[in-house]
């Protein structure tokens, strides 16, 4: 059993602070073992991301904050509040927007390894292209 | 892309309530084809539920409510509290105590198919158990 709390997390490399003002915050990486990565991000208000994970699958929960997420392949817009998920099971391209801070738990397949350096596109490199072994399905 | 919202499962079979006082909404399940299978569970305060998982890896992120979580394997007792995150990687057997009412936000690996029973033990059958095919890793 594992306990990781959020407050230890702080300074550490565990803390992802990302120039585009979002904070990551990673409990869980493929190193963990659980066969899935899970971090909480904090977008504060007022941010647009967008992001694309070519090579990962994520599923996001909102606990606090307001907001809306935009599928850039499809236009199509959806409000986010405490209670919603959102799955990226099509790898789709994507804009957070933030209206107030925004608290999300989200689980990546495969795992994030926290070594990823994001690319032209924001996306994360699969774990093969930077010479480790896959721990996904 | 999905979206999920939490309103929308009351009333289905995705919100399963428990005759042990929790409450358990399924956000994603394994034929939503992330890898993983993502709930959010509400523990009312006051109760004590003993899980062990022999057939899962389950990672746990607290953002609201008070209590703890003992280790039934090794006797360890660790507080809970909104920014903990338990990861159950060793299938630990463990009961949660809930102080004031819990919302856990949960990841299994391999994903919980929604048609799992519990056996003797408080624990889901493996997917392949049930004639169904493993989407884990």
């Amino acid at each position: 059993m594992k306990i990781v709390r959020l407050e230890d997390l702080k300074g550490t490399e565990r803390e992802v602070i990302s120039p585009d003002g979002w904070t990551s915050y990673r409990f869980l990486l493929e190193n963990d073992g659980m066969g899935f990565s899970m971090h909480e991000t904090v977008f504060p208000a007022g941010t647009e991301t967008p992001m694309w994970y070519k090579h990962h699958l994520e599923a996001v929960y909102c606990y606090s904050g307001e907001g809306s997420i935009t599928n850039l392949d499809t236009g199509e817009r959806h409000a986010i509040a405490p209670g919603t998920l959102y799955a990226l099971d099509k790898h789709d391209r994507h804009v957070l927007k933030a209206d107030t801070e925004m608290r999300l738990v989200c689980a990546f397949n495969p795992p994030v390894t926290g070594r990823e350096i994001h690319d032209a596109d924001g996306a994360y490199a699969p774990p093969v292209a930077q010479g480790l072994p896959s721990a996904a399905s």
